[in-house]
């Protein structure tokens, strides 16, 4: 049994307040495998050109991340992006995207992660969301979506395809008022969940996140941080963290949810320290039970006095 | 040893998105004082009108509320607000402003209210704040103070005066910006401990409260609403509730103020149910252990599994 992640790998060029970035790789397959692969074995589909370096598929191999299920275009060039932040980093420019290889990307499950258990569908076009589900012989225990504005804008009726088909759904707090319609968080949620996904976490950047499941509501606080180096990926590496998490433990009660945001948040945190994935790479188990310990010291209180 | 609170007591007239309220009693120190009663005995310092209604005034007593530091002019008018909110509940427009009593106010401390072991300075001019400071004859342990941008616009040099003499301020996040002047509330928390508090609470409406002293920073849930019926006074009734807790336990750990950050939390999730303080008038202290629960529900994990 195994865990899934499906997403774009790509170069991006990058300009914060705290400098640049000439073509790093990034993508959020890329982000999420790194993230994951902290936690559990990870299986990776996606698609690059002949230019994605070498080193950097040998050290998610190295990682844990079995790249199988990653097609190869040598002729082609990988997807690009270019983003210059704000000085809030809220708010980006894009500068420029070149589709590449992802303009006509088919993905293919192999035979080998036909075992899988949990499935993390990376923010992708949602037809390609479709494919990967629909190419698995056996529903997978867990299917987490993420997704994001530009497809709502582009795509809505493939999106609300996919979205009948997975367990749980990954959107901010902009996107999740844009889907549903609604200002209010709570009740954005509450319609969110009719289109199909039994569970949604709104992630709020620097102001945490939220899992809604039935009745009940969990509020996951941010780590409050000095200074955000470089906020890409730090939601493709949420997500990795989350289901990373969720697909060691094989258990997805609503409890263990709780757990896997923050274990995603911790990973969300180290994230944004350096320019692209390089943090990821760094960072040991210790550096992440050491982060996990100050989560729990930033939110615990005792109401028994009161 | 008692808790003194100093603030407005005023008539609003409010328009939110639900309906219209004309005149009804509002103030800093209105808010606040319902909140912290719901704690511990509250004593009052404030200025009003011949205008303002008794029964308003008998019912506060009945709640354990002393009104002898309240200066009645009975020739003059309560001080007057009006404002209209924005579909989002976060802006809103001040529709008018009558300062009335509240123009040349000068507070008189009683000689009973001299045993102020806790001090909650609610939104107020500057200068007034220091008076009542320099009005009490012995230090109290533990000065809570409360402002706004609309001081930093017009008397920001008192404001700092004010600041070196009293041990947490509160403010929120666009008002902890405009006051240290760095965009990263952490900096912005640093930079204006240097100024004079020991502890700050940055207040994030929606998104919680952080807390932050020395090197620590406790990040306290705001509990996510289906709907705010009227915000007005949230803020004040968040003061209050922490003062109160803090009061009544007479205990000034940085555990206990994570405790007392709940605490009013909950308060002033009570407070935005209904117009004015209605609701905090009607609710008791199961209402308030209720309340609690759901904020230890909502944000309570273990971290023992990852």
């Amino acid at each position: 049994m195994s865990l899934v992640v499906i997403g774009t790998m790509a170069f991006d060029s990058l300009e914060t307040p705290f400098g640049k970035a000439d073509r790093i790789v990034g993508g959020s397959a890329l982000y999420a495998a790194w993230s994951a692969s902290k936690f559990t074995s990870v299986k990776q589909v996606s698609v690059i050109g002949g230019d994605f370096p070498q080193q950097e598929l040998d050290a998610l191999t190295k990682n844990g991340v079995v790249l199988e299920g990653v097609q190869i275009k040598k002729d082609e060039k990988s997807f690009f992006w270019a983003g210059r932040y704000h000085n809030d980093m809220n708010t980006r420019d894009t500068l420029a995207t070149e589709l590449n290889v992802l303009a006509d990307f088919n993905p293919v499950i192999p035979e080998s992660y036909q075992d899988c258990e949990f499935l993390m569908l990376g923010n992708l076009v949602p037809a390609v969301q479709m494919s990967v589900i629909n190419q698995l012989k056996n529903r997978p225990k867990l299917i987490v979506m993420d997704t994001m504005n530009f497809w709502m804008d582009t795509a809505m009726d493939d999106l609300k395809e996919v979205l009948k088909k997975v367990d749980l759904l990954l959107v901010n707090d902009s996107e999740a008022r844009q889907l549903s319609g609604e200002f209010s968080l709570v009740k954005a949620a509450a319609k969110i969940r009719s289109m199909g996904p039994k569970y949604l976490i709104i992630k709020k950047g620097e102001h945490g996140a939220l899992l809604f499941y039935n009745e009940s509501v969990f509020y996951a606080p941010a780590l409050p941080l000095e200074e955000v180096f470089d906020p890409t990926g730090a939601g493709d590496t949420f997500a990795g963290g989350f289901i990373g998490h969720l697909a060691r433990t094989k258990d997805i009660s609503f409890d263990n949810m709780k757990t896997a945001i923050v274990a995603g948040s911790a990973m969300a945190s180290f994230c944004v320290e350096k320019f692209g994935a390089e943090r990821l790479r760094e960072i040991n188990h210790d550096d992440i039970a050491s982060r996990l310990q100050d989560f729990v010291q930033l939110s615990s209180f005792d109401i028994s006095l009161v």
